[in-house]
């Protein structure tokens, strides 16, 4: 069966975000104020085939540990439904 | 008051994307031969300050329009809640 994995991958929260910072210094330059904080991370989408929704959380689960995530770095979580 | 954007930003899904083509031959090499497509974007959280739910949807709007998006490679979409 298909499932699909939306991924979210950001950076630990009291590391240095300078994509985040860089954006948030430059949103001003185009007349933006309001905004306060701004973090940016990865989004990923995949399709897995596994026989449960359990094994398609093991296999994205091995993928983030293993390839996706920084885990240094970076914290991750994902979201797994059957493909419609 | 203060809402929370999270934005998802992803290349068009007629566009090549060579990130996620990458990460897709590789992920074989750390055993996991279940995934067939991957797709790979940008994921964004910002805290805003509006008076109203409609304000800050505006806000992230033009943000995403003149700043975070490249509208010609990619797509964006977003989900607005106040903070809590």
């Amino acid at each position: 069966m298909k499932y699909k994995a939306e991924i979210k991958i950001m950076p630990h929260a009291e590391l240095l975000d300078p994509q985040g910072k860089t954006v948030g210094k430059n949103l001003p330059n185009i007349g933006i104020h309001e905004v306060d904080q701004v973090r940016i991370g990865k989004y990923i989408e995949m399709i897995v085939d596994a026989d449960s929704k359990e094994e398609a959380e093991k296999i994205v689960d091995t993928s983030c540990k293993k390839l996706l995530a920084n885990l240094i770095m970076e914290k991750y979580e994902f979201n797994i439904e059957p493909l419609s």
